[in-house]
């Protein structure tokens, strides 16, 4: 199941039986935004060059995260949760820079991130035909897949050949359409400025997903290349004033994954098996981690990134699960479903080329649901390992894959990927024997309580020690910790992993012996019956409501529109925005006790800093995981403020959009510069954002 | 599945071809000690008087905690742990006397403690023959069971006329024997002193279950009758001196449920299926609870001791998982069983007259398995619910049950418990809005997950509302949180309830419509083959190992004895005792910081505290949940010692005891003493525990 493209209703489109209207819906592609739509609504005309200059100005940080350059000299803003693994990484016992924030003042306090990737997407080239033209007439399903594997290969290869940019090719549409993607690639990054965690995560756990917020999340970094840093002709000017009720604004990143088009039999899967799963793996993690912090100090400055991004899943997870617990989530599914049946099935030759994709992904579920917790935790998705774990699976797949030529491996083994493969395999950042201890015993005993003691993965993985003494036992025998046995085993390939006698080697290899047959099990079984029946299903959903449809997130470039926007809740209105004064008095509501501490640098500069100045705002703009550290611009392309969450309501928006109450939460533009000004006395970087 | 009573290998006996000796292990029968073995051990005489008088001075401590009196004024004490609900209770924004300790100098601050209940075993009566001569040759099971049943019934009611004592008949040996205890209740229970939390539960989560420790887990409250404190003729006398490493103690308490003869089958049901589904449970609500902690200092106030409560089992179950998940365990419990299966076979008649119990349980797990989640969910069996649910189960039940005679209801209604079960209905102690709202979302939450959107049960619970938004629903529409409705139910009896258009009555009415089969399903294809196959299995291992045996827990009162002894970890000593200096010094390393904080009162009594003095040691005897608060005695029947806790390694004894590592950890009397005097100046106190 890797990311799949789907097709959702589009933000224009009525759909008449379940009537529902979805005003500021969509994730549009950078080359195909529903300019009728935006400017019949809001009286904005998108042309192509305001589109390709914000293009170019955005960036995706590492695989999961947005960000955008924001002066030219490249300096880049992104929210400091998207920021805070590689803060994480540059912290030790004398500095924590996560807890205490950072500001290099000049140039040569920049601290450089390693094994960090920032990714500008260059250019966009339609390469359907010569896709689809691969696969010839009266070739099998798979010798098909293959035909088509291998002209992606071929396309990558010759695209890096010519460009020297990084290609990955874009499934869309389910498949009906695949666009390249040519990036370039930034890999000398570094840290310029972070505040506090209290004020970047103001309220902590509890205030995540909510709204009002008083969140400063956001960081910065600079690309640099050959040592200086980088000249970015393309980037986003901040903007003089700001924003107010009703304006229109753009949200421009990376959305990671959406499952708009998933079935409602699908929507069970995930609701009855997926996110019980990953909720139980998450709050059994949350639990030790919690255990662990408390053991002393060095236990918490090492954990806290792994403890704020195991909430945030835990939070977000628990929220989509909580939607799909509304019967009116599975009642407006099945009547949009029930739209599309009829109009496939009142048709014989639509139902003789589309067949019944609704059933054959419900008998696919059926057949295959009971084997995703063992795919699950053998091939690790979602589910927590020791860096060690990670580092052993890639070394072993990596020397199985270079084996065999390009286009057959695993895609993300062919050619165009293997140097960052490389990268992530040498700078591990650091790696904390205690938290590793923790988290393979709680992988261990994770595999315990969901397959039980007796199934064939638990008895090989445990050895027959208990899961503590196990990960004990395979921790003292690895040497992965070193560098410079990662390289050795990276260089000497195929032969120094198949000889090596590292315990966590070996024990990824009896890992890899289950997951390999189950990979191929859940492929075979669902995955190609999932995206077979998703392109028949896209397919009369362009039938029927024809070419105003975006395609559901897949990580790349989208833009998203919508405006600030007030809301109902319980009979009160929830303004649209909050002011820094609001901030210091929620905190003395809270007796600046945890999580609503104010650092002491606010507290001491309150009577400096404007308490008017607007904080955080919300939109109804439509985002998703992925989108942290998204610019938010204007009509004239100027930077008002950063996506950092979403509120509670929000949630259901992987699966389903609505805007009754559903937001997108903004750091505001002005509250990042009144204390940069005010309180961090960042007046360099502030000349740099704003000029004198 | 209500509490069994099982049968262990003794303490004496050697299993020869699993080499087990288990030297300290037995939890005996108040009137079955293993007088030889003592005597032969230890040298000691354990004559009637000195047991009798050890009896009558120790208590259940509610239903599920130990102690005793320690003055011929009614004091008692116990476990801070154990009192913790009690003194919850008494705690409102004011006064935190949970965090903050207390200490009434004088009678009249002494604090009442409302719905509270202390059981003093009186007399144990054999009623065996009566009970077995109920059931006549020539009735079936149903009938002999019935006539069982109603043969207790009989003798609980006589026993209860003649004495007015509150009488429980106790199940031994599967069944083998019945004992009937009566008991003297207290309900008029007042709180006189609980050190502050940060020492008594110094450590935390995380020191809990483990050792070294340094911890002041106790506090004190006081039997009253007719308003005055009760004359106690039996109580412990506090010990002059101390104990030794190497001396014999004995640990006289209420150790809850062992499942020590359980068979291997039963253990991997344990592992596979209760104790993971438990363990999240309690996961998914202890992220739940410290979310709530989070909200505000009220909210951390209100949830304190449910959330200890919570890490408390979250612990234990763990930890007897993980001692499952050894290979080893499995391995010695097959070889006793195998070793016993031989017994049996090798003869025809006792092949005839046993069968195969093993196979019996195995085949009952197998077909019942699958529904026991839906049992566990529905019966809220170690499930947490909101309080006023539990009333409302109570009335619902109490309604029907009393329409039926006493003999046909199930046993916990009977006429003998009535009064105990109004009282619970009534002295809920008070009901939090906000912590009700998060533990039934949770709870709501909790059945989607473990049994999928579509289930029955699930669909009835949530009737089209998300979680949260159904618990809300459902809380505002009841008023079982005002104790002059409980009242009125109570009295209105079958009539009242049936017409409550209570909004809390009504939703566990229709969860009792799924519960109510599933008990019966479960009590048919599994409760009645276990309970027959244990009792078959009782009698063969009898027969083999003869009389020397001891029933298996059943939360009632045992004697433990055992050694004061240190043990060998990771090739070091850990030393039987620990001292207040070590206590001092921890905090210390840890610079003060939760959970290591020790309360200002000990930071400034610091210099007139002898740091010398022992705090916690570790002892061989045999405990188990229940026993916290339990006395430790010394051969002249003297105060040494409170128990509180066992170390990690002893979770295990659960199912299977062994003394290499396993200790119970006690609180030193002597520490009581010293820090009574030095810290708290309760003079008043140590002169009533001490003399002067």
């Amino acid at each position: 199941m890797r990311i799949r493209c789907l097709l959702m209703l589009s933000a224009i489109m009525i759909s008449t039986s379940a009537a529902i209207t979805v005003g500021d819906e969509g994730m549009w592609l950078p080359n195909r935004l529903p300019e009728e739509h935006l400017k019949k609504t809001y009286g904005f005309d998108a042309d192509q060059a305001w589109v390709d200059h914000i293009r170019k100005s955005c960036l995706r940080f590492g695989r999961g995260g947005s960000a955008s350059f924001v002066s030219p000299d490249g300096l880049i803003m992104t929210n400091h949760h998207v920021g805070s693994s590689a803060i994480a990484k540059l912290s030790d016992s004398e500095h924590d820079y996560l807890k205490d924030g950072y500001y290099a003042a000049t140039r040569d306090a920049e601290l450089k991130c390693e094994g960090m990737e920032l990714f500008s997407l260059v250019e966009i080239r339609d390469v359907t035909e010569k896709i689809h033209g691969a696969s010839k007439p009266g070739m099998s399903t798979a010798e098909s897949a293959a035909a088509r594997d291998a002209a992606k290969s071929e396309i990558e290869k010759s695209a890096k050949d010519e460009t020297d940019l990084h290609p990955e090719i874009v499934t869309l549409y389910g498949g009906r359409q695949y666009h390249l993607y040519l990036y370039k690639i930034y890999t000398d990054v570094r840290f310029v400025f972070a505040p506090e965690q209290g004020i970047a995560f103001f309220g902590g756990d509890i205030s995540n997903f909510g709204y009002p917020r008083f969140n400063l999340d956001v960081a910065f970094f600079r690309a640099y290349e050959d040592d200086k840093p980088a000249k970015t002709d393309s980037y986003l000017k901040w903007c003089d004033g700001g924003v107010s009720e009703n304006d229109l604004v753009f949200v421009v990143g990376h959305p990671y994954r959406t499952q708009r088009i998933n079935t409602a039999a699908h929507l069970g899967l995930l609701r009855d098996v997926e996110l019980p799963m990953i909720l139980a793996a998450y709050n059994q993690l949350e639990v030790e981690l919690f255990q662990f912090q408390d053991e002393s100090e060095e236990h918490r400055r090492i954990a806290t990134d792994m403890l704020h991004g195991v909430q945030n899943g835990r939070k977000a997870f628990k929220g989509i699960l909580e939607g799909l617990l509304d019967a009116n989530t599975m009642k407006q599914k099945l009547a949009i479903e029930n739209e599309l049946k009829a109009f496939v099935n009142e048709d014989p030759t639509r139902k003789s080329e589309w067949g019944d994709p609704w059933k054959d992904i419900h008998d696919a579920i059926r057949k295959t649901e009971e084997v995703f917790p063992a795919y699950y935790l053998a091939e690790n998705r979602r589910m927590r390992m020791p860096t060690q774990f990670r580092v052993a699976k890639l070394l072993i797949r990596m020397a199985e894959e270079l084996d065999k030529p390009d286009a057959e491996r695993l895609s993300e083994y062919r050619d165009a990927n293997l140097e960052s493969i490389k990268r992530s395999i040498i700078a591990t950042g650091p790696i904390y024997p205690d938290l590793e201890q923790m988290v393979l015993t709680d992988a261990l005993t994770r595999m315990a309580r969901m397959l039980g003691g007796d199934h064939a993965i638990v008895r090989a993985a445990l050895n027959g020690q208990r899961p503590a003494e196990r990960a004990a036992t395979i921790l003292r025998g690895t040497k992965l910790t070193d560098q410079s046995e990662r390289e050795r085993l990276l260089e000497g390939g195929k032969d120094a992993v198949a000889n090596s006698k590292d315990s966590m080697i070996l024990f990824a290899k009896l890992l890899e012996g289950y997951a390999r047959p189950l990979r191929k099990q859940i492929e075979d079984e669902w995955e190609s019956v999932e995206a077979d029946a998703y392109t028949r299903i896209a397919k009369a959903m362009y039938a029927k409501y024809g070419e105003s449809v975006y395609p559901d997130a897949t990580g790349t470039l989208r833009f998203s529109f919508g405006t600030v926007k007030s809301y109902e809740e319980q009979n009160k209105t929830v303004p649209h925005t909050t002011t820094i004064g609001g901030g210091f008095e929620l905190a003395r509501e809270h007796k600046n006790a945890d999580p609503f501490t104010l650092p002491e640098s606010w507290l001491k500069a309150e009577k400096k800093l404007n308490a008017t100045v607007p904080f955080n705002y919300v939109s109804t703009c439509d985002i998703i995981g992925g989108n942290s550290g998204s610019p938010t611009i204007n009509r004239n392309g100027e930077i008002v403020g950063i996506i950092f969450d979403g509120n509670i309501q929000a949630l259901i928006w992987d699966i389903q959009f609505t805007q009754e109450q559903a937001r997108g939460v903004h750091v505001d533009s002005r509250a990042i510069i009144e204390s940069l000004k005010n309180v961090y006395g960042a007046d360099a970087m502030v000349k740099e954002l704003i000029g004198n």
